[in-house]
């Protein structure tokens, strides 16, 4: 890792843009080459045409980068690894582009993660179905490819879920999120519409999302396609008014009873595979196992671990299936720009950056 | 129905005393002839002593009311009902004393909600359970009485339980609350830990009495007791952002599997027994179904029906269970002083006040 | 006053537009006869076009009516006068086609503010200003009229400075706002922005507004203009995390200074004007002084007065000038539609509209 | 600066106390070697007793320090400094016991704020006051000391005037400030009181504190007191739902009136004078002036310098005084701790720790 790798970010002046930008700021192995935005802000430096949201300051170096159009070209200056916050509909014309071109896409939409050959990954849970990268170059005759993250309220879900399973074997949940509005981008939920108040509706899709992805996350390479695991989930979202940080309340049915203290040493020890475990941005430690009766809480627990931690708390019995507990992710940074990061430093780790 | 009964309000200061006051303001049956208040209060005005945290202001009447004991006694001015928001613990002492002293006492705690010959009551729901009161005091040997209104969160609950009961039966159900801090009392939750937060535990027994409460409700009276009924439930409770109404994600697994149409029309058509049906503090219509993707959502649905109407919506198939929907109630009203209220009402017209 | 008198509201979907609807729900002496929309909801009901965010159901009536296109024409029923939430820059070009076609409008968009010939009214303050409508219609050849009620935050402010002006005459003012989030429309204020946060600013000529509109509804007419009054007011306006009710501290240096009683009783006496002091919407009353020191709050004070009153509290010296006071009113009651509708039976009652 | 001043905190397990410990981690000059706490929790651990409320963790080598009571003796462990969060009537006796006892105070109280020989320190404002400190042991016969940091709304407030009176001389001040909760401790401010709501009062002295300090601290040393400098200042204090950061809107008459580029230049040029300039927790910059219509806001802003940077924003003319400007400073760093803290640093570089 002599030279750095160029890196673009796609649509960074949005929410998950902006940390994308700040998570890549002092990054030991990318570089930032590129960043684009939308029709009305191309040309116009960062500074300009970015509505800062985020608490700690705009970098320098981004603040004077000109704002080139998302497509790929010769204004991405070489980048080998684009970072895509797009809108999943844009995702879907532009990301094929990049992966066309011979561009390794870390995809933050949703666009391509139902394609079999397409990993969606978590690098500390399934980073073994990053193998089916060159499988989906071979399919479709790409240079590049895309790997995707996943939703961010399946995110630190599947963490968990990923830990009790290889314990305990795993065969249904119920999952109630609460989310917070920057899962929504900017500006995205009216203020209106959230103070003193709960919508207990995310969109059309985020339940069925919540409810398939872990399985997929949870299966295995077959051949040549992704077969995901055979476990159910039941998932109802929520809108609540936290600002970063999204909340599970989970109650799971295993293969098998355990007892509470085999539960609890089963998330706390967990480890990332070898392959995962100590890249940048990999969290440390993977699942953080609080013990008060309150916790996890959004505004004390998200920045755990960088951001990058999942936080487990409140591991009781269940009447109806086995154990309940409550989980806490940092939705724009673990269940977003920190996780697509995280897959990229996976990739070029495995070699699997062109 | 000719003369007023004199009421009396416990622990008349705090949040829910509050609302008894709101509500107990022009009632058609019940004039207030005591406020009781801690010991610091005794012998202030209702004005003086009384921080009033609600929006419309203090009724005249009470303001001029000068704070008594809780105890029973002669500052009671005869009253022959007595709405309780005592705290438990106090609960347990001074309810006693007022059923022994021959006054009925309609209670929010949850003090005396175990007792098998404590019926814990909906009017809308199970009204018949009334019917203990005479066994209650044949046992004990009160003249008075005590019955309760169930915990705010099992409220709503509940009553969308009894029409999906009564419809179809029911096995098993999944429950996670998002619940208003008014719920906490006052001063209750801090600000510094609910802004731009969530906390995923409400006090050590609150998922219990979610769990078992329904059953006891939904329950009949067997001989000299309550028996609970058979299905089984699992809580999570949250505290969220929210000044006013609790919301309840139910998944529920019924005897016999219904059509989307036929639950919808359980829901829908729910009507409450006729003896409680038309009392003055009477839901209009006890459950309000919404179709709206996003709704019901605290803001904007927690005064249907006055805050009385249990309100249903985002009703759709579950996954692992049979259904899953969104329950919303007023916490303070319906589930704390206008459930007492309706209480009393209710025991008055079976002429079970003495 | 026996028909009703037809009326229209221009941009029914809207915050201030729905405020319209819900106040005008069994108007004693106006009937609604048409709602207007923007292009993509025309032909629409209002029930599936219109994003209802009050925590009050829409009227039946209103879901029903099908929206129609903002400008004059036949599909205005006949309106007389209409109630326009339209944005100034579209209020420009609408209002002077209804104030053309013979019809009057009450105006809650600053696009005729600053004309010497139209009159920015508070009934409780100015109804006097009402008399230049005769000679606008002269001046401009309209059969139509135009007038205007003051900017959300000059509202309340202009109230508790026309009760000490008249007492005492009036130099000076400091003031600063604390805005409510309805105040910026719906979707409005992003939740991003304003949880956890202020905003200290609401745009560009907000505090020319608050500076410029007080001393315009205080000045009198004189010829064939208004003339403002010769106080001078500085002003900072700030956005806060409150759903309604914008409160404003004022510091005030008076002609000559009052003691602090005399100041009470100007603020706690004052009454409307005889023509508008029992108008349908009339403030009763329409200053309410509060003693407790920490009042008013939006919260608890924003629905005094049917949210029509000024409630005005922490009378206390000052000591750079003279008296330091704070003020709340509804901002989009008292601050729009509420005085909107007062102004407009101000009209009727007048005999103005036409 | 060998080996490390032994310090102590006072009342460690409050909101302030958290954040002495939090900036106290790591700190290159001070070792802590006691924490104090309230009877109940004496001879617990911290992280027993203390319900920390911060979101990064508590430091390990408090959670295992054992709390002892905070009167001085033994169990201080040679506490050369003490930082006190302690309540201002406690304060008053306990602080004084220190002094005598050889130990210098840096408080965070008000109880000895007032007095003439007792100095109100902002390093990078007023650091020459500090040499009133051998001045106060010699009057008192202390061989300790006592020194305050101000109110933390006059903080931020205080630093802006500096600059702007040193530049241009100043002659009068409108202040309304806009305070997080967190100022009010913890529990403090109840949830019901502040959400979707502004408390426009702090406490029956918040506003002379605000209106005097800044008079002491801008004053100088004659003789053996410290006299107030002689501008006036009007104050208004407000509580809003914001967790950290306190802003003032400033609007300021100064003796000489500067044009837009000069004030502009006199606030961003500000420097500490050299004795506080490079300390440990020295803001830099002290004033940060930024230039965006809608800036400073407490959620992007409070952390600029660490939390110890005064950051101004929105400087413009005003209409009545010369300019207006909004001013934002983190209240429970730069306002409490953090500023006690540059405290003790400035007095351990002075040599005046014993």
């Amino acid at each position: 890792m002599n030279a750095k790798i160029p890196v673009a970010v796609l649509a960074a002046k949005g929410s998950v843009g902006q940390r994308f930008v700040q998570l890549l700021d002092g990054h030991p192995w990318f570089e930032v080459v590129a960043l684009t935005g939308s029709d009305r802000s191309i040309g116009q430096t960062y500074r300009t045409a970015c509505h800062w949201i985020l608490s700690d300051s705009m970098p320098a170096w981004a603040a004077e980068m000109t704002l080139v159009p998302s497509e790929p070209g010769p204004v991405m200056n070489g980048a080998r690894l684009v970072f895509s916050a797009l809108p999943s509909d844009i995702a879907l014309r532009v990301e094929l582009g990049y992966a066309r071109a011979g561009v390794t896409v870390c995809s933050n939409a949703s666009a391509y993660r139902c394609e079999t050959d397409v990993p969606v990954l978590l690098p500390e849970v399934n980073p073994e179905q990053a193998s089916i990268v060159p499988i989906q170059r071979r399919l479709r005759g790409w240079s590049g490819a895309i790997v995707c993250n996943p939703n961010c309220t399946a995110t630190g879900l599947t963490v968990a879920l990923k830990a009790l399973r290889d314990a305990f074997g795993l065969s249904r949940a119920f999952v109630v999120s609460l989310q917070a509005i920057s899962g929504a981008g900017y500006p995205g939920v009216a203020s209106m519409d959230i103070i003193d108040n709960v919508i207990p509706y995310i969109g059309s899709d985020e339940e069925g999302k919540v409810e398939s992805e872990p399985q997929k996350m949870l299966g295995r390479v077959v051949g040549d396609a992704i077969l995901p695991a055979d476990f159910l989930i039941s998932a109802h979202t929520n809108r609540v008014a936290v600002s970063d940080g999204h909340m599970v309340c989970l109650s799971v049915e295993l293969k098998q009873k355990p007892s509470l203290e085999e539960v609890t040493h089963a998330l706390s020890a967990y480890q990332a595979p070898e392959v995962s475990r100590d890249l940048p941005w990999a969290p440390h430690p993977p699942i953080l196992l609080r013990s008060e009766p309150d916790r996890p809480q959004p505004r004390l627990d998200r920045w755990a671990g960088k951001g990058m931690t999942t936080v487990v708390g409140r591991l009781r019995p269940d009447p109806l299936f086995h154990y309940k507990m409550v989980i806490l992710s940092h939705n724009t940074v673990r269940g977003a720009a920190g996780g697509s990061l995280y897959n990229g430093e996976l990739l070029a780790a495995m070699d699997l950056v062109k």
